[in-house]
């Protein structure tokens, strides 16, 4: 029985989210695995007392998840994901929504990019980091930067 | 092309370490990729001014080395690696050799285990998390604990 059935990958729209995409099809190929792709859209609450004119945030949120729905579709269209491929796109905290749907779908293996080890993300730990110690299954870091 | 033409897969001698090599050895028949298993023995410095008469510290490091490299080959032969993998044993820091070594030998996937999430691990920050953000190449970390 293979080891991996069910594999997430954590897709964000960065410059490195094709190549990310792509190994980790490649991977659900060779383990003839299940596969979502899951994009999250991270919630910013507004300020009430602002003075600028802003849609409704219901509005917006509509908007975004329209709007990241589309751009999931035509990565995993680009990178000849396969029909079979759960499409997925969640409103909240990039690494919350992570482990929520891994834990939900029984997933046994998070494909998630790895953002370099420079900058902030040295400081404040990434979100990879984040998601591997949360995570009750194994978790591939895709390194997308230098 | 394979993505991945070269694992090193990073050996303790926990209890998981069978199950973590086995999940390497799985992936690297999938990727038909070389493979080099490595151990590494933390290193701890005498203080030369303690009242216990010990060994001299040459002899304890070949003991260790010895001792490790017997270890290494058995749990290879048990999780049936193939004759061709590099075994490696090295004496110093966990997360600078895997690092190292990694460099050296051009690996482009890194195994290693994850210790859960509980105790001190989850405050100190894991080994498979230094890794991660260390290495220039993907890292994939196996969950050995709940």
């Amino acid at each position: 029985m293979n080891v991996y059935r069910h594999i997430l990958i954590a897709v964000d729209f960065s410059p490195a989210a094709e190549r990310l995409l792509r190994r980790g099809l490649d991977i659900a190929t060779r383990y003839e695995a299940r596969l979502s792709l899951l994009h999250v859209v991270e919630y910013l609450p507004f300020a009430l007392d602002n003075e600028l004119i802003m849609p409704a945030p219901l509005e917006i949120e509509t908007q975004l998840f329209n709007s990241a729905r589309a751009r999931l579709a035509k990565l995993a269209e680009l990178t000849g994901a396969p029909a079979t491929a759960e499409q997925l796109v969640e409103l909240g905290s990039t690494k919350v929504e992570i482990l929520r749907i891994a834990e939900a779908r029984g997933v046994d293996l998070i494909v998630i990019g790895s953002h370099g080890r420079h900058g902030w993300a040295r400081v404040l730990g990434s979100t990879a980091n984040a998601v591997m110690h949360g995570a009750s299954c194994d978790v591939l870091a895709v390194r997308t930067s230098a």
